[in-house]
């Protein structure tokens, strides 16, 4: 872990070059330590429109201004709350180089690079790893669900980490694509040196658990998809959390993580409670949409999404202000 | 709530001697504190058969000595893993009266008396604190799961409870009943003076902190519904567990709640996690049969179980031997 | 198929005395021509209820008269919509004795006497043809779903089936028991000499399909398990269906059953479309309260279900006329 | 009718000008007699791959030619059984491009168009058209799920029709998004002078035959989009089917659709029973890779697809082999 605190000194400089993180902590440590540290807590930030659907990377660099205050361990950017699937590759490519470029330089960036394809994903992958990415968060494919077994997607994910140029993360978010990555999978694939953990969003703490349990040899980190579960998978032996509502309540996610790793469980347990409300109602139920809205009312851009997502009804803002309110947050 | 009161206003003696949990936590706290304390360990009790698959009354007396031996909070009788639904009305009563015969007076004796239909649960809810029940354990209605909705759930257990003699626990399992108890029904319900708490066995640990967040108020205690997410539950802020594993491992959960409760949460945790996949064999994998084996295998009668439920076969047998061995237990 | 032709020829007074149907075309035609012809449409009656909730033995009689008028093939008495689950084993017993002496001798009974263990289907099936049923609806047992695999349902519907006195007609119906009886034990027990066919409720068309072409050389007989799709299982070769709308459009089911079997298809395709919507309204949206209130539109005693299934909200009774209205028959 | 038999009856030559087919339909024939007429069969064609994974364009055209004998109403090109998910925007467009080259001009070519965003499907849908789409086969988003509610399709598909050059074909197959296209949306959409039809995927035929009650005043066409149901569909008022089972056995899905259109109900019956399990092997099944294996038995090019969809192992093999050879096919 030492390489690790190592990295993470380096001066901003150091990261300007085109060695990226994973290259650089191997040179530094070799192989044996080659596990990038993802322990923290990290906004899937979302991706801000212009009123005609363009990217607003102006309103996307104001964000990180905000961000940057808060003590995330990094970003996620185009994960699910990016709204990947409704950019180009293009862009997808194009907003990872624009955070990287504006975050300071110990803020890790893990970009999503998942495609259908395996062909595609090795593509993305390096051109995120060119991007700036230090780690990429690869989903798991689904079109074909009846074909997408632990063989298949264990073939998958090892051409992706053979060749990827940075670490990658397992992702699995059943929600989306209604498919979880099996146990299996995701024991064996945990062996593979250059895959250093997952971002698991079906929240069930068993699974979690014996995750943590099985990987236990592997230097595996479990970083839990969502901040309903975030004190629960930190008990079971998570690392940290990859937070929707880190993008509203960033600063109290990261007070969560703090009371977790150090014990004071009482605390912990009040902040959580009053955090699963809200959360639901930027995820489950009510989507990026309500995460937007929300990101408005706490002084970031958040703005409308891309068509086909539709921005809220009355009604439906009326229940995610009683999400935050009740809660006492607004 | 008259007959309520009346009993509680029994004096010990009455009672058949020995103060029951109920009594003695009432005795204690007056009125203000009259929800009985459900915090512990259950195990819910398998229902031992002869060759010809009738009741085994004098092996489950056996078992019951065993379970003497190990500080259980009390016992849940005729629960799922007591194949209730495979039992006739009678046979359930002689069950529960058996049980509380043989039973310390100091164990909570909590009945299951889920039925269909309300009038049948009333009934069978009225038997079961006849027979000596501490408390009843009952399951929502299933079968008309479309139409069973909050209201009607509501209604069902509003009725149960104004009419049942002893305090009444919520049962949600849907991997048997296809139907969650949903949240907003479980609020409700926590309301209602003889309503005390809910056995979750869904394992949604996200559902399981909102609804102790919700329900903070009314002194309603949720357990874990299965030894798997039994540490993270704790750690969200149920107060005991309901888990089949307890009859193989019942010394082990006991262990686990006293490190949870004690907040030795790192000892917990390498303990917890080696019994998720035991745990996992003898529910969601292989279901009672494995239960029953299991208890062979650790010194109890256990046998086979009703028809329709099948022998393991030989396959599975290893795999449920491999669950156990891998972990450390045989 | 001579057999069944000569017992169905048999005059109404033959059919008063003890012998049961099946007792009765064995004693005609020996062992490999026993099979009962299914072939028709059969409501599965409702249970009237008094206000508190009492089997209305009276309100049934009168339905029954009604039906008599209605050229049905048979009854089917204490299936789902009879709310079986809500009724003891005696009521359930007594619903069919009283269907049986007040129906026609022509027509079949057909009554539910699937229960979760093996030993009491054994034995209410026996009940069953005591009380005069003709032939038995044994439903999939599915509490323990997890264990209910082709293995445990042969077994279990292969003991019920060597022992019950009439012929065994198996029921699949998923939206109430969260278990589709898998399609190859149902093409093994279609051997059975004593299981004649399968009332199929999930509706699945091509599943349907298989299960004519697997068991053709069996002289299965499948019955569509919903009016919505008996068109559709008409071609594809059911011999008929098991229709709760049959309750309150009898007459219109008895029509489209023979412009089905005359292969009128343009006129039945017609029909057929007007009845999906009511039908929907009767079974998946609304269930059994809205069936018992468009029985009561119709000139039928439905009145109230037992609780916990409720009485149609305002806006529930609205949809369920729209649903009827608009389609033409209110 | 007439229009369509004219405009189908155009010279190769006028093909190739720059009038797509929905604004030669409508120049031809005024706007009440604009719908494109889709009646027939459809194989969804499967995508050659070289050893490379690239497109095989060689290998498509072998297969093209040999379709051309086969009285196919048209071919969808790009759907599921095309690999999209797993092709380039450019690899889309140009396997549409080559198939409207090589094909008879009297047959349809209908392309996938679908994707995430509006704004994606848009630009391809144009982009397809240009390349000599006669229509478009336009599936649901589904990343989202949960936000995909009637509102946000009907916005979606709206717009995509607004400016489609061409005819848009609706595509509900929830088997891979895991969503079904709603009902009212369906009804909805059918108004739409834009859009034409529905491939329906999910097989509940009783919402196939109220759809088609449900547009009746619209023309709107529903297309089968399985070979295991075609039969019923047709019977419910379906006019064809898109069907992976066709690239297979093209012949044999064509004289069923003759059976089915002539009234011929008995033969159909036995025809479409032999291809339950044939269709049910390479579509849920098996998949793809199985759909390719047995076009390489019938004198295809199938071969392997782009990963991460692995070849059938040895045992899917011999089931896939026996499930045609059982049925009379090999």
């Amino acid at each position: 872990m030492l390489c690790v605190r190592v990295w993470r000194g380096l001066s901003p400089r150091c990261r300007g070059g085109h060695l990226t993180a994973w290259n650089r902590s191997r040179s530094h440590t070799g192989a044996a330590a080659a596990k990038l540290d993802l322990s923290g807590i990290y906004p899937p930030i979302a991706t801000p429109f212009t009123a005609k659907e363009d990217v607003d990377y102006h309103r996307l660099q104001e964000n990180l201004q905000k961000y940057a205050k808060i003590p995330f361990k990094g970003l996620v950017v185009q994960g699910s709350n990016g709204e990947y699937p409704y950019l180009t590759e293009e862009e997808r490519v194009e907003v990872v180089r624009t955070v990287r470029r504006s975050l300071q330089a110990d803020k890790l960036v893990m970009a999503g690079s998942g495609c259908e394809s395996t062909r595609a994903t090795v593509q993305l992958t390096e051109r995120m790893a060119a991007a700036g990415a230090d780690a990429v968060l690869v989903v798991n494919p689904c079109f074909y669900k009846g074909k997408m077994d632990s063989h298949a997607l264990i073939q998958h994910f090892t051409k992706v980490a053979d060749s990827s140029p940075v670490p990658v993360v397992l992702y699995s978010v059943p929600a989306n694509t209604g498919l979880e990555l099996p146990l299996d999978a995701v024991v064996h694939l945990s062996q593979h040196p250059n895959i250093v953990g997952l971002k698991d969003s079906g929240g069930d703490i068993t699974r979690i658990g014996l995750i943590v349990h099985k990987t236990k040899t592997q230097d595996f980190q479990v970083l839990a998809g969502s901040a309903g579960f975030l004190m629960a998978a930190y008990c079971v032996g998570a690392v940290g959390g990859v937070c929707a509502l880190a993008n509203v309540l960033g600063q109290e996610l990261c007070e969560l993580e703090r009371l977790c790793v150090s014990g004071r469980w009482e605390e912990a347990r009040v902040l959580q409670q009053r955090l699963i409300e809200p959360n639901a109602a930027v995820t489950r139920k009510l989507g990026v949409p309500a995460l937007k809205q929300a990101m408005e009312w706490f002084g970031f851009h958040g703005g409308a999404c891309r068509s086909p997502l539709q921005p809220l009804t009355e009604a439906e803002t009326k229940q995610l202000r009683r999400d935050f309110s009740s809660n006492g947050w607004l």
